[in-house]
């Protein structure tokens, strides 16, 4: 009874109900009169008062003026759910039994639907969970480029593609944000590794931080309007990012007039000064674990605290500098938890583990399907062996702070067990991943060749295997804090395989991952399907994508090369990547990923964009509404998508240009334009994609400014970096 | 700078500039459109999903339903600040540093003020403090009647005088619920001793039930509103008074209409059947410390959880019992957490520590002031000997639930410090009250002879001594759980006095308490002064009566008797008080405090009403408007109140009116009406007092019901139950 009336009417009945929005409340909260009544407040505020507002006073909260009725700023983990409560000062869980919610899938996952819909849903639901928590910020959405499949936080953010990061990352943030919770922008900017990141100084040109890592940021600011951006750990140019003149004055608060607040990375902040005067205006998390006292002495200590207040005393920093701190943050809070109209939000109904589901299904990426392995069909007597230890792990605990509590979470093997009421399945684990704090099985304990032994033996019996593999959110895994140390899959499972493979070659393999792994089996598995991490619905969503019940429509938001070197950071030696615990080069410059892989036609495993469906999509009719351009105008591709198969799909239109005969070097093509269209078997879609001819600008660094080059350009038309399926070239005058 | 703005405009500019008061705002919170909004969130509860809002989910909080947006219900200890932040699912504190607040005096002072203005500026500012702190109700205020000295929760309480607490706790309710916060009334009921208070059984009258015990309560729910009620630890006729059929559903719940939420005292609850049936609402509390774990098992064994999910299921309860409370619990969060046009609260601010600081100053009493001992002149040059414990000791932590984190608790030796910066102070702690775990002070390690010798010593060479005794908040003392074992002055005090005044005559009695106490060495000293638990401004009040510059206005809410005997309770064996372990009997019935003393002719040491002033008043042209009236007319009272002092002051009138020659027993007179009367020095007041006859009503028990008598009253007027300026007969026709 419950759910058909709430599939419909939830934010409506419950959340909105609670709305006033009059004219009046309008008016009282239009950014005039927030202003004015920001400047009355300034107007009152002591030095120390302002001051506090500054820092942490607690592990995830900033103070607000308690005598003046302005709340604190709550703050949690995001991106893929709100995290668990955190003691007040230290790292432990406070063991509250409010705090599950519901684990959305990963970013990766997310920016493989190539869906921005899906993004504006993502926001929508964790902004409400977030609000129910009486959460003001939530730390997320991570947009850092995918440099290398070593970097352990990978999973956090949304691909290789500055492009398709830019359109992902602006719906989620406002879907959030409409909750009247900041999301976070993170973590800003050049935080590509993991290894060394409290230090590492990254060196890389202004031309590939412009074209590559910041303009997901830019977007995140003038076409998000986010309302909150973290700082990261790492330095560029010798001054750490949080505090950088550079990233924060001269880019973000200057030429993109972010209004917002920049808040540290916890513990990223290491100087006074330069937190004061290049653009932090909340430092948190600077080293005060278990210093819980009834004093509020530990974060006296921090640096935009004491010896802030002494440097503003001292004139040696002017008050402007705090002040300018200060109207942000009521500014951020006038939009959140001082906006009398934000709705009560939610957690774990029914709609955000639907909005989970979706996005897991529409995010699994389909890479191989030999003699139609994918669909199973869920009708059919069998016997499956689902073999692997990711068919059953958690992948919400772990990986440092987007670790989740979430309510629930189906494992791949509870979500086939569900839908395969007809079918055997026999489960071995078939290998182990050695000791983590969190994992259900302690696998310490488990013998290697016992495992392997059951697996080969479960894999014998069954008319098909499905593998369940990857990575997890172990230590030197797709976890926070360090980085991977070999491409290669962990765990022996490259062996485990080619065993199973000699009792059984009807495998299909099922990576769970948020990064590329190396696939020396790929020739040998009948298919590969590549998961993610999915949260609460993960099971749901495999069975789904598995039985056919969805099919899959997810791209690879980054390339699969064959063997690390293939891949461009890691092309250049150790001073590229990880650098020499000091600094790193950026070497590779602008051609990162697939702009690597295409410029140097070093042919990838799996190539960016790249995802097939079970139905067969042909594209037609494609072509340009002109051949010559001009500055300021639109470029207007069209065509038809035709569904030559026996299933409802859908299908990723991706348009790349690239400059024929440039002055500078360029990569051989760039996403400019993506569009996923849904078709039904058997008939054709169109679709229509307008690109600005701006965007085929290339950051001139000799007068630091975007530059359109005139002359020729080839639009490649296709559905992956590697299928084109239609050159044009026009050109621009 | 920032006072003098705040304090004119404080709540205008930041709390209500967050009010949406549109014309829809308020159609939308209308009582229809509430009642429409519970109807359709009722129809979309599951049976589980009711059951879960009827009881805690942790030590302070109940479930609102996550899934529709309806937030958590957050409680805090009260009711003389926001107590600090308890773990979640155990007792201890969770060391936050946030949860600093204002101590406003204890309800003892605020009744002694005998000025319902000052009970609603308690209300608004410990309101704005729970706003502040995100709870949504405050534990307090508490009204049960003073029956006994030795009760250990009086000072939580409001006296001895059903009248005088209706009219102090309508305006602090009202104060508290303005800022979206709801007020709890307790320990209803009967719940007038600590001792085996979660067993005893009372067995009192159906008069002295609704004539003493019951009246204040009435006042919060019909007159105040309050929006919830706490039951109580022990039993009423055989009945837990948690879920008490008689109390709760008769005459809560149906007499008076009660719309809100019966909350139990933690652990209160002790039957499904009984909860589900008589009244209970949400039960809290029910032993489940230390019992974290990540499920909510420990709360899923309450009475109200899965044994009443049970019996609901079985038929043997009926839904609509379920609905009901249902409906309660929604319209109490439609009040509070889910009206978004409730202020945003404030806390430590000037404005509070100045309310706190008036409500002090007005509530503190002069009891005796031979040869003006009092006020001090603090420009004079002199050595004062400041002796005992309660010269430093803080009465803000100990005492039960309604312990208190202070931000600050200035002493009272630190308050003459400051103000007799002309004179030499010299500080003895004369006496230790033994062990205790919040001393600032280790007792346990100071010897008693030597503490003796110090303060005789200091007495000796001093000019005049202020003597700081009294009780403290240790166990055994003013502290819930268990009563005081003793009359008399703990820890030796009557015989430290006793050496005091053979070396220094001059001396005045500071008392702190929230009790009366014997005091054998009254003729001998110079004054007394009864300044009850203060909170954070104690030692600035204190100092302010002392030196002057507030001139004493508070009256004794309740009767100091000369020895224990005298109380009425004590009067009649151990079965009076305090029962046999198994039940108790009201035998004094209506003659509680001074209509004992009154009635019986047993004087007490100090009167009911009774109190003093730096300056002299005189009541005169006393009189009724007319000597005989009829059945729901209003009776009124005039008179004049001269200030014949030198010091501007303010006087109490008091109207008391008596029965002559009743059918039934009644006390000599019952308070009817009181007025504070500033008066400046030289100048004449008037005041005028109306009555209502039905007030003069006694309760029935042969019609169940109230029953104006017609024939003869006397109406007294003073300023003290025992200081009486005129008497009127009048009659009632």
């Amino acid at each position: 009874m419950l759910k058909p009336l709430f599939k419909k009417t939830p934010f409506i009945f419950i959340c909105t109900m609670m709305l006033v929005i009059s004219a009046k409340a309008q008016e009282k909260n239009s950014s005039v009169a927030i202003e004015a009544k920001i400047e009355k407040i300034m107007a009152t505020l002591t030095l120390e008062e302002k001051v506090a507002m500054c820092h942490a006073q607690s592990k995830f909260s900033s103070p607000g003026l308690e005598k003046l009725g302005i709340p604190e700023l709550w703050m949690s983990d995001g991106p893929h759910g709100v995290r668990g409560e955190i003691n007040w000062d230290d790292w432990g869980y406070a063991k509250w039994t409010n705090d599950s919610i519901t684990a959305f899938p990963a970013l990766t996952c997310l920016a493989s639907t190539f869906n921005p819909k899906l993004a504006k849903d993502y926001g929508i639901s964790i902004g409400e969970e977030a609000r129910y928590r009486k959460k003001d910020v939530l730390l997320g959405p991570g947009v850092n480029m995918y440099r290398t499949p070593l970097n352990g936080r990978n999973f956090e953010y949304m691909g290789e593609d500055p492009f398709l990061a830019s359109k992902m990352v602006v719906p989620y943030i406002q879907g959030v944000q409409q909750n009247g919770v900041a999301a976070c922008v993170k973590h800003y900017a050049l935080n590509n590794q993991e290894l060394w990141r409290g230090h590492i100084n990254v060196e890389v040109s202004d031309r590939a931080l412009h074209e590559i890592y910041l303009p997901a940021f830019k977007a995140a600011v003038e076409e998000g309007k986010v309302w909150s951006l973290m700082g990261a750990y790492n330095q560029f140019r010798g001054q750490h990012t949080t505090h950088n003149q550079i990233l924060m004055n001269s880019i973000l608060k200057k030429d993109w007039a972010f209004d917002g607040v920049v808040i540290s990375d916890w513990g990223s902040a290491h100087d006074t000064k330069q937190a004061a005067l290049n653009g932090l205006d909340i430092e948190m998390g600077t080293g005060t674990d278990g210093l819980t006292t009834s004093t509020k002495n530990a974060y006296d200590s921090y640096y935009l605290a004491n010896p802030f207040l002494k440097m503003l005393k001292s004139g040696e920093i002017k008050e402007e500098v705090l002040n300018d701190k200060v109207r942000r943050i009521l500014l951020l809070m006038f939009r959140t938890n001082m906006n009398p109209n934000r709705p009560l939000g939610r957690i774990n109904n029914q709609e955000h583990l639907d909005v989970a589901r979706k996005i897991a299904g529409e995010g699994i990426v389909l890479l191989k399907n030999e003699a139609s392995f994918f669909p199973i069909n869920p009708n059919k007597k069998m016997t499956i062996a689902v073999i692997g230890e990711n068919a059953t792990k958690s992948m919400t605990i772990g990986g440092g702070s987007s670790e989740l509590k979430a309510l629930h979470e189906i494992s791949p093997l509870e979500g086939l067990k569900e839908r395969y009421q007809n079918a055997t399945l026999i489960h071995a684990m078939g290998y182990a991943s050695g000791p983590s704090a969190y994992d259900r099985v302690i696998p310490s304990k488990l013998d290697a060749n016992q495992l392997k032994k059951e697996a080969i033996e479960a894999a014998s019996k069954a008319d098909l295997v499905l593998f369940f593999g990857g990575l997890n959110k172990n230590h030197l895994q797709d976890c926070e804090g360090v980085d991977r140390k070999e491409y290669q899959l962990p765990f022996g499972q490259d062996e485990l395989l080619t065993e199973l493979l000699k009792v059984n070659s009807n495998i299909g393999v099922v990576l769970v991952s948020g990064n590329a792994v190396e696939m020396p089996w790929i020739t040998n598995v009948k298919a590969v399907m590549q998961t993610w991490y999915l949260g609460s619905e993960a099971g749901n969503a495999i069975a789904d994508v598995i039985s056919g019940d969805v099919n899959p429509s997810g791209k690879l938001p980054f390339s699969f090369p064959k063997k690390l070197s293939d891949n461009a950071a890691h092309s250049f030696g150790e001073l590229s990547y990880p650098g020499d615990k000091v600094t790193q080069y950026y070497k590779e410059d602008i051609l990162v990923g697939y702009r690597w892989h295409d410029t140097k036609k070093i042919k990838p495993l799996f190539a960016f964009g790249e995802g097939m469906s079970y139905t067969t999509f042909e594209l037609s009719k494609l072509d340009s509404d002109k051949k010559v351009y001009s500055k300021d105008e639109a470029i207007t591709i069209s065509g038809t998508v035709s569904n030559k198969g026996n299933l409802d799909g859908a299908e990723v239109v991706q348009v790349y240009i690239g400059k024929l005969n440039s002055k500078v070097s360029r990569a051989e093509k760039e996403l400019k334009s993506f569009q996923k269209v849904p078709v039904k078997k058997g008939e054709n879609g169109t679709f229509k994609i307008s690109i600005d001819t701006n965007s085929l600008s290339f950051y001139d660094e000799t007068i630091s400014n975007w530059n359109l080059e005139k002359g020729d350009y080839m639009i490649y038309i296709g559905n992956s970096s590697s299928n084109i399926s239609k050159k044009i070239k026009i050109s621009i005058q």
